[in-house]
């Protein structure tokens, strides 16, 4: 079933043709796999394959992974981490997977390295195996909250210069990272490119995840009338920097169709991407834009 | 005290001397009327008046009425209700109100009849009894939720062609109307602008109320580090349109500072505007947007 829905519909056709749409109803399953990341690529790349595959048996088509899944979030790991593109162990490792499973990876964030510079960089993997998207985290995350929390992103990495924005066969997607979830203009701006869901490998942590995690990713959801799916590392309370976990999908209505605590897991739900089209007729809020006056 | 203050400290200097700005405090009290509309223009105008009286009483120096304080939020009432700018018993009343009880009225919203064309419109009043800001909705609230709520002001009403951001000795306002909530591209104008506070006189119904209310009220709080105050009717089953109710006030972090349920009732808020300041400090989001990008 799997199969044939993948090969026979490709994105451009699926989105065009109203009576393959309603056969093909819109459903698919995206997976989201909260991952305890540890202090070793070659064990985080072994379980973040591990979970893919978990994912796949139950029927998913697009399998997300958290921001930095294979590194500790750690500003003195990053340069560790960092590998080029071209020569990556993890992306090898994606690449693999997402073809030997057919399935599409959002393979959260890696610490790329490219010119001298390290990126907070997503990569997006076809079910052939192919790179055919990747985004570079476009807001860096500088925090100084004193006695909670303080980081500094922008000590090390370096932040990207585009949106992002790809094409699936399902729908367009839009990718960011993190702290981009904070800047409404880009989420308009892929929505009015035509994403029908917005896929956020992230890392809140336990100051600003309680307050603001589930806000910011409702919202964003709401404001845009997209899906919106959001993977987090699974909490580590030993780490230096503590995941607050609560990987979710939230519906373009806002519904939270999804949710995990703090523990380490995965995810799977069932969307139904026609529900972008019919919240967009009941309360259509990209219509009423006021493009004349902002 | 108050007269000290409101007189000593016009927004202008204020705003640049850190030294007067430490001394004040920043701390102020925020009233929001939630007042259970009726279809008669006097009693509501005489219900506004004592709660502006009320307000005044507990030390409010800004007194808010929600959306159509004065008229049933019905498109048949609104032609009945309507009333030019320059005539209006409604404004007059206010004005009075203002003057003698020596505050800023942020006068909900009116029915304005304008070159034969109705605008739903909020008039900010200085406690001088003068009119300082006008705001028009900008966007009209169409809405087709079958089986639940259906609801079209473009039938009727007319959009407004501004953003309105008002001086006030205490800082900058802007001033949102209901539906504009869900538009943050006018928030982030505003506070572009350098509002630490925005203004939202607001009716959302049973069905979007508990749904979307604390979510867009929170997300524009945080998206924007600027207090949110959001003023709604009571809530009446037995009108045409039930209002939510829930007038509340939001944090430049996002948090709930009071809140009402359902009933007829005066909150008041007493805020530190020097959290906005905090918070963007904090988390310097505003720092952080890519102007080059979008």
């Amino acid at each position: 079933m799997r199969e044939v829905i993948k090969r026979t519909l490709p994105y451009k056709e699926w989105d065009k043709n109203i009576l393959v749409e309603v056969k093909f109803g819109g459903k698919m399953i995206v997976s989201l796999c909260q991952m305890k990341v540890e202090d070793d690529r070659k064990r985080n790349i072994d379980k973040a394959v591990k979970m893919i595959k978990t994912s796949v048996k139950n029927n998913s088509r697009i399998v997300v992974l958290p921001e930095m899944f294979c590194c500790p979030y750690d500003n003195s790991k990053f340069p560790y981490y960092a590998e080029q593109a071209e020569e990556s162990e993890v992306l090898k490792a994606m690449s693999k997977a997402s073809k030997e499973e057919g399935t599409y990876i959002v393979a959260g964030s890696i610490p790329e390295l490219s010119g001298g510079k390290i990126y907070n960089s997503c990569f997006v993997f076809n079910p052939e195996g192919k790179i055919i998207g990747r985004h570079r985290k476009l807001h860096l995350f500088d925090i100084d909250i004193p006695g909670k929390i303080t980081f500094k992103e922008s000590d090390i990495l370096t932040a990207g210069n585009e949106i992002t924005v790809i094409d699936t066969e399902y729908c367009k997607v839009g990718i960011a990272i993190c702290y981009d979830v904070r800047f409404p203009e880009m989420f308009k701006n892929m929505t009015l490119d035509g994403v029908k869901m917005v896929i956020i490998p992230a890392a809140f942590n336990m100051t600003t995840g309680p307050l603001h995690w589930e806000l910011l990713m409702r919202a964003r959801a709401v404001d845009n009338q997209v899906f919106v799916v959001a993977a987090s590392p699974a909490r580590d309370e030993k780490a230096s920097y503590v995941a607050y976990g609560n990987s979710m999908v939230v519906s373009p209505w806002g519904k939270e169709l999804v949710r995990a605590e703090g523990e380490e897991t995965v995810l799977h739900c069932n969307m139904d991407l026609m529900e972008v089209e019919k919240t967009r007729k009941e309360l259509p809020v990209l219509n009423h834009m006021r493009k004349d006056i902002y």
